[in-house]
């Protein structure tokens, strides 16, 4: 598996620079005959795209989707999909101090010592730019996983810095620009942010997903699991620096008698496993947190050094970010979604003919 | 990629079952040349061993490893490594009742529903003792590390239930069955045990782990990220819940002017990042956390279901291990070599006559 | 992939050397619920097996298969299938000269410069030892296909030497040690040989196999293509220089007129594609032809050089395989039945709700 | 590994369909340091491209390669290398009356039963256009293997139908459009190839070729092997149906005397192994031979049937074929180089510090 590619059957490859002339992604392995069309994507990359509200940088694209193949009169055929987004504005200038410069918390530093070499502008291969192509190839997995299992999965905020939600409500988390689901609290969020963006430094973020409708089964033992593959694929997000599957963390502190989920007849008593259980999907809610650092694109003077290894200043100007978690939530969804359509053909390749033996508890 | 394989150039497959005759692995693309001998892997199949204090499982095993292949006058040749360790201890009985019950918080549930048929016997592939395997892979990579590239990894008891070090010394580390690094500790430690032991229950732990002397430039943009493969080898250990790199979830309340690591000739000024950044290594101490749920298998009566689908109480019966965490610290340490030497493989494949460009920092 | 698994959902990983202490394999992917038990291994082993006949090497060896793992009261168990052969005839001091020399047309010359170390025993990893594994995987294999598909694998030998078959019987090639498809010429091949022993000299073979009942559909374009992997395995048997799937290079000097299998109602009118277009089956038996080089492994002494660059003269004693394309025709079945299992999965992950849309031809 | 995606280490993903907007491949693991630009593929792909002669299909393509990114100033940066070529010459038109039927000899049957859905415009996935991807992929394999290891990689047509070359002189390879090795020679070629033009028909063709300094130790034991690969490569060409290394099937009617190449300090006697042994590259050239099948695309109606069953008459129309192998070489040369590379990063993984400990021959 090459490593701009992810998946062992449905599998997504990405290629395209942020200052390049496009991005794309080829996606392999989808079943033939899923509806799909080019304004299928435009939700999703919207809720993703930057310039919403003030909050965000304020780099314009408008990031729509070709497809080049694997689709022939509005279906998938079962061949490779290839899907391409032109880049519109690239602003090269913005970024020209840089080229000789590691920037702090950046990965020029790892880049020059990798390859010798680094392409500067706008961050290259490690830009968030990429994962626009990732939220695109999640809604193919999203649409195929609803549509064939009634899986939904989605994902909110729940904690920005300090702050976390005072409530809980779905519904408000597709209405705010912070996905948020808890309405009274924005205007308070937008407060905490105008701080921040004129204090010129950022924040990290926490992201919950939830998948639901996942049938038990998905996953195989020891290096298959479900939730490795989740682990892998959500901390290979831009920015991520912990994920967490159920109860996470907080397992550490708990009694076993308290963490197991019991079985009864009409459902699981509780759900701290967060849907897993041996790597394997039980039917419930699969959960995970993800934590995202805050960016280090700030407007904040970092000491740093440059490539004849003298000290430097470094300063970000321009497009400045102060929370890449804000916009974090598609693309958390989609990595989920890709890796359980991944998991869905795995499990039909294997068990495809095993009947009902055990009862549903979930 | 099977799912019973892990890693792309040092490939390793495990086996066996914990109740067949024999678990094993074949460690794949290792380099020539590597003094070995069964030997080597005494030290940390002990560290791992059960039986060394009152505080895990009665469970005794010799895990005398026999290598099978790959070893020809002490020395790697660069073919597979094939090892193999017999099962002495089974216990079968122990185990009878469970058959047809879904214990929960194990993988019963999710096995019968994926396989439509499950080997009852101590987990089958669930089980435990599997990961000997993986610790006895990993002496393989620590010890290719160590003296290829002067990288040492090791791990420590970082948090047990509610209780955390007061101080920290590695040298206690290796000196305490716990892997904790306050000996001072201990006495109150084996009383928590005690405790639990005799409640019946269990709870949960946190293992960190350090590799030093990682050099920089380990790890590959977008999908072969060092930090998500080590995720992915990491939450693939059983009873893992939660991964964190660096500071982890601690990052989203941080500012970006404090998360971000500064670089001065003499070195970084701190590492957040955990070494790793845009998943590549940066020089500096790679570190992780890892979160073990508490076990489930415990004397406390719970609730469950049977595959009649009638409600049944489950109590496990002899072995009782009240702390899985206690010893995994050999496994997490084995897993963060498998990952490291993986990478050192690709990185000197795609990048072994890049020179040095940039200067060290770290 | 490491380079000793092969497949990409019925992986099979081999490990051992011909004069280590055991060799195995793990079968991992195959679906729960087949029926296998060490007996099942029986009957393609002694096939393979060597002292059938005094025209093959007088290496004795009892092949019985342990199953470590994967199999509970007689049925797979969708977990990993761990085969064990021990090895117990390993007569190391047969090849105690050649440590320092290239022995022509072997590896050793090879594995000196990839390794720059060598296990001269028995040619280690290159052995035709490793096969035995192979055809025990096989027999899973053939045994899923046969009871989920009704898909039928036999091959048998087609040329010996320059010596082809006069007529052709499916009956006889069980019946007589060369696999050999007309009984009258028997003698005439056991003459042969006896020659070919007595001057010391060995001889090529050809292997034709066919794989009846075979659904339309399996194999994935471009590079997935079921001819394409068809042909990496066979060529990765031992002593393989050639492959070709149906018409092979006949179809050089053919016209499209003539090479077309044109379509009727009531079946294909010729089978010169051999069952595979466009790397996906047809429906037709796909049949292919495997060609092996003679055995270096000779009485006849040859000119090479050792190790200090001085020339000698290498001439191998004791055991003497002068055909080992008459041992073949196992090996080669046992790798179209893994090739088309692994296919079988792969079409069931992504066309497994794709109904009957075209009438079937074949 | 997905199906579109061929390689371990060197990696490379095509898409796009030949009536879609463009098609592009994605090379993944390319050192950095590499010069590339767009003029370096136009050699190779003019070597492919259609329209050079009245004996290929009229269609035209201006196959313009635009890098999208893995380049900066002219180097490539070490990330992953997108190419694309827009498709500007379609003619869907001519394709119209086949939406429904299965051309014999096509894959169109085989994609009904497989996938249930069809694009029938010029072949889709299964269309030769593919190739061209291959085609620009392989000259970054070609630059590299040359720049980096001196490694020379060229093909040429060694049968046309029942005609032989009555000479060899790589000079004149490259002067004649059939890439015959015997200018003589061409304008009986033609007269042939007009003759069957005039005819409506197609013939099939052998392409051989050679790579020429490939150093020993390339290759790994089993199923990593060179010559696995390679066969896996070649067969995947559109068309091949056969493949064979060194003497290939000349080898079952050699002796072993006669087949094995011995070793002298100042080189091999002979190469019938075709530059590999075990698996592993020798040193010596690696030589290798592909059957490619008379196209079916030809203008003398077949017998077939539709998807409803009926018995229909196929004819195809304008742009017709004679021999697809004519413009194969680059293609196997591609492949060849692709593998190589592959193998030469793999190789450099594994032993990269393996001293020379053996005498070179070769």
């Amino acid at each position: 598996m090459s490593s701009n590619s992810f998946g062992k059957l449905l599998t997504v490859t990405t290629f395209g620079e942020s200052h390049g002339p496009a991005i794309g992604c080829v996606i392999d392995g989808c079943p033939p005959g899923l509806a799909l069309a080019a304004e299928d994507f435009r939700h999703d990359l919207e809720r993703r795209a930057t310039g919403r509200s003030r909050h965000t940088s304020q780099r314009r694209e408008s990031d729509e989707v070709e497809i080049l193949s694997g689709v022939y009169e509005g279906r998938t055929t079962g061949t490779p999909i290839a899907l391409l987004v032109r880049n519109t504005d690239p602003r090269s200038k913005d970024y020209g101090d840089i080229a000789q410069t590691f920037r702090p918390g950046h990965a020029d530093y790892t880049y020059w010592h990798k390859y010798g070499i680094r392409d500067p502008r706008g961050g290259g291969r490690s830009s968030a730019r990429e994962t626009t192509m990732r939220v695109a190839a999640g809604v193919v997995a999203k649409k195929w996983l609803a549509e064939r299992h009634g899986v939904r999965v989605r994902g909110h905020l729940a904690q920005l810095g300090e702050l976390t939600p005072d409530g809980f409500d779905w519904e408000a988390v597709e209405q705010n620009p912070f996905f948020w689901p808890h309405a009274a609290q924005v205007p308070a969020l937008e407060q905490y942010m105008d701080g921040l963006r004129k204090s010129g430094d950022s924040v990290g973020a926490r992201v919950d997903v939830v998948a639901e409708g996942v049938p038990p089964g998905w996953g195989e033992p020891v290096y298959g699991k479900l939730d490795g593959e989740l682990a892998a694929a959500l901390m290979s997000i831009n920015a991520v620096k912990g994920v967490e599957i159920g109860d996470g963390f907080a397992a550490v502190a708990q009694r076993g008698s308290q963490h197991r989920d019991e079985l009864q007849m009409d459902g699981f008593t509780s759900n701290h496993a967060g849907g897993i259980l041996g790597g394997i999907s039980t039917g419930q809610p699969v959960t995970a947190s993800v934590a995202f650092k805050p960016t280090s694109s700030i407007l904040i003077p970092g000491r740093s050094v440059n490539l004849a290894g003298e000290a430097v200043e470094v300063v970000t100007k321009g497009r400045h970010d102060p929370c890449v978690g804000i916009r974090a939530t598609p693309i958390v969804e989609a990595m989920v979604a890709l890796v359980l359509m991944d998991h869905a053909l795995r499990h039909r390749a294997q068990c495809g003919d095993v009947g009902e033996v055990a009862p549903r508890i979930a």
